[in-house]
């Protein structure tokens, strides 16, 4: 019998909630909003045709696309996010300091590889991403849970935290959050950004959603307060691009930098040269503005109509976030609800999906258990409409079965 | 200051190679025959523009290509990798036994991401492939070198070190071998593919020059071979398809892939849909016998080229490897030549490149020093006499030295 590495143990009840996750993603007939996909209707495709019919000749960009390149990813794209993505925010980046990667993911991951000795703890938010869960325990981390609440993670809870455990890493997402929607204060973030120096420790943040806003005023990353090089920002193209092509990207500081170029030859190399060509090209040829007011108008609507439909057919007593931007909205159900149990039946009976609350939370203990994720990111009005028709019916036949 | 994970250490000196591989390749006056990649003019430009142009719309494929797929990779190129990739091998392979990576070097990750712990042995061949060692070392594996000779690794020496070290993997190049171009023969393929069964130990068959045959009987890979599930076979389309789509596939049995799932989850999720999509659609129209045939061409006459420049060009008593195919040849100089030390004068005085023989052998103690890798794949006819008459320049001029 082949023996495995001993660190995959850890991950085995993650590791089979995503199973579950795309198991239920394969059934035409579920109405998910399970998945963390933005809208496919609003994908480049057209205009990827027409770039991709332009650059894949010999004469222009064809070869760089098919060939290998270099570790770090390629300039243009690097330029344009330190020029267009990262200055704006209030984070001053040279190309040197900026790593394509696989997705958002990746640099998650590339992080936590140079970084992590088996049993170094993660501080994490109280829930937090599922997948960067996974890639934590992969590596051999111990997650430790700081307390949220509506202005996201506590920071005091945080200092207590890092004085307890001495942690190597931070790890947040402060900006419609995932699972909850929730976004960390101004305030708060200055204050994160000098735990991390105070501390000697790394704040890891994980920015996939600002971009996606559709309501209220934009807030500056963590990373813009960093004076000291201590936040390491995260962040991906798969929310407001497309995430087929997997491409994100990570900024740190140069000794950080280094490590991840060590580790990222020897994970695979460098990340798709034919998909960061087309990229670059669609974002410096001045796509890129429109298309994202385009996404934002689709997401925007799907979010009102599900904050509607959440209020007219859930049982009383359901809470709910009402995010300003992001895919995600929080829903805590009556009590006695449990939504880890309902799953199946809402699957099988009601053909209806989401993420059960608790596989959000490291900490176990049962919470999240009357809690579930629910995106409205990809589906149709139309699907939301009768998708959370569905699941407020089964809720209330729940509610109705525990009155008798 | 940050504490960078210890396992990194280990990996300073390939890493330090390796950044300067990348650095030589990009100055533009060099004549480089250091990289491993295929002719850029037989990357398939021009197929894929008219794909692109085909499959990049709403009706098409387009969407698919561009939102979020599964771990294991799209079905359709899985099928085509099992049915004319795989089958006509001798590997009979279901679609689930086949995941789809980023290049071939990522297959090598997940599997010893999955199977090694921190100081379990791996055995390699002497010389063996300097990324595949920078893998090892990142997840903290011990390397031994087992010895080779014409007809590739010793099988004898491979056994003899089985019982000595108890490894967890056996990592084999057997076609064309990376660095020599060395091929192991039938008869050593039949007994490789044994002692995994015997020993209970994982074969790690990497693959990715079969396919590029210049001369010479096609052999059976070890995995045809394969009773027991034991032996894991690598391969890459980056030589016979497209370096820039960053594509491979890894094969293994049921209970191997389980682990490869939760592993490729937990790194970057999965390999761009886009990327695959493309691809899937060139193998499926059939355009790959002509493709490969025209590639092969191209580098059949430049391994033709090169094998003449260096008897032409090189010092009396120079040896070097006639490979029936793959992109490398191994080139002995006589033994006072340095070619480590050579490196920098070859760059900066000679404007030629070429990968020192010692970043292959992991045991270290000053072996490969006066060998080389040379690469016909990436330079053209003219660019090989020009780079060759360069390096035999210089080694002649280090043989003077010697005897004055």
């Amino acid at each position: 019998m082949t023996k495995f590495a001993k660190r995959l143990k850890g991950m085995e009840k993650s590791a089979a909630i995503v199973r579950n996750i795309f198991n239920g993603m394969n059934d035409p007939e579920i109405i998910s909003f399970g998945g963390g996909a933005p809208a496919k209707e609003g994908l480049p495709v057209d205009i990827l045709r027409e770039i991709a019919n332009e650059v894949m000749r010999k004469e222009s960009r064809g070869m760089e696309a098919l060939q290998y390149g270099g570790v770090m990813g390629i300039k243009d794209l690097r330029e344009f996010i330190a020029r267009e993505l990262l200055a704006p925010k209030g984070i001053d980046a040279k190309i040197e300091n900026i790593m394509i990667g696989n997705g958002g993911l990746e640099g998650l991951y590339l992080l936590c590889r140079s970084l992590i000795n088996p049993g170094d703890v993660i501080l994490v938010e109280s829930p937090t991403f599922v997948h960067a869960v996974e890639v934590f325990e992969l590596i051999g981390a111990k997650c430790v849970a700081c307390e949220m609440d509506d202005n996201g993670v506590i920071v005091e809870n945080v200092e207590v935290n890092i004085k307890q455990y001495n942690p190597k890493i931070i790890y947040t997402i402060p900006t419609f959050h995932n699972p909850t929607g929730k976004t960390l204060s101004q305030a708060r973030r200055k204050r994160m950004a000098a735990l991390g120096s105070k501390y000697d420790v790394i704040i890891l943040e994980d920015d996939p959603y600002s971009e996606l806003r559709y309501s209220g005023e934009a807030l500056k990353p963590i990373k813009a307060f960093d004076k000291s090089g201590h936040t390491v920002f995260a962040n991906s193209f798969s929310k407001i691009f497309s995430p087929g092509t997997r491409l994100g990207y990570i900024v740190g500081n140069n000794e950080i930098m280094k490590h991840l170029f060590d580790v990222k030859t020897a994970t695979n190399s460098h990340t798709s040269t034919l998909c960061q060509v087309l990229a670059s090209e669609f974002f410096d040829r001045g796509y890129f503005p429109d298309h994202l007011k385009n996404l934002c108008d689709i997401h925007r609507r799907r979010r009102g109509v599900m904050m509607a439909c959440l209020d007219k057919y859930f049982p009383e007593g359901t809470k709910h976030t009402y995010p300003d931007g992001g895919l995600f909205t929080w829903v805590d159900l009556p009590n006695k609800i449990d939504t880890t149990e309902m799953l199946e039946e809402a699957e099988r009976d009601y053909k209806v999906s989401y993420l059960a609350g608790e596989c959000f939370f490291t900490e176990g203990g049962g919470k999240g258990r009357n809690s579930m994720r629910i995106s409205f990111g990809n589906v149709t009005t139309e699907k939301i409409k009768e998708g959370t028709e569905r699941l407020g019916a089964l809720a209330q036949s729940k509610i109705k079965q525990f009155s008798k």
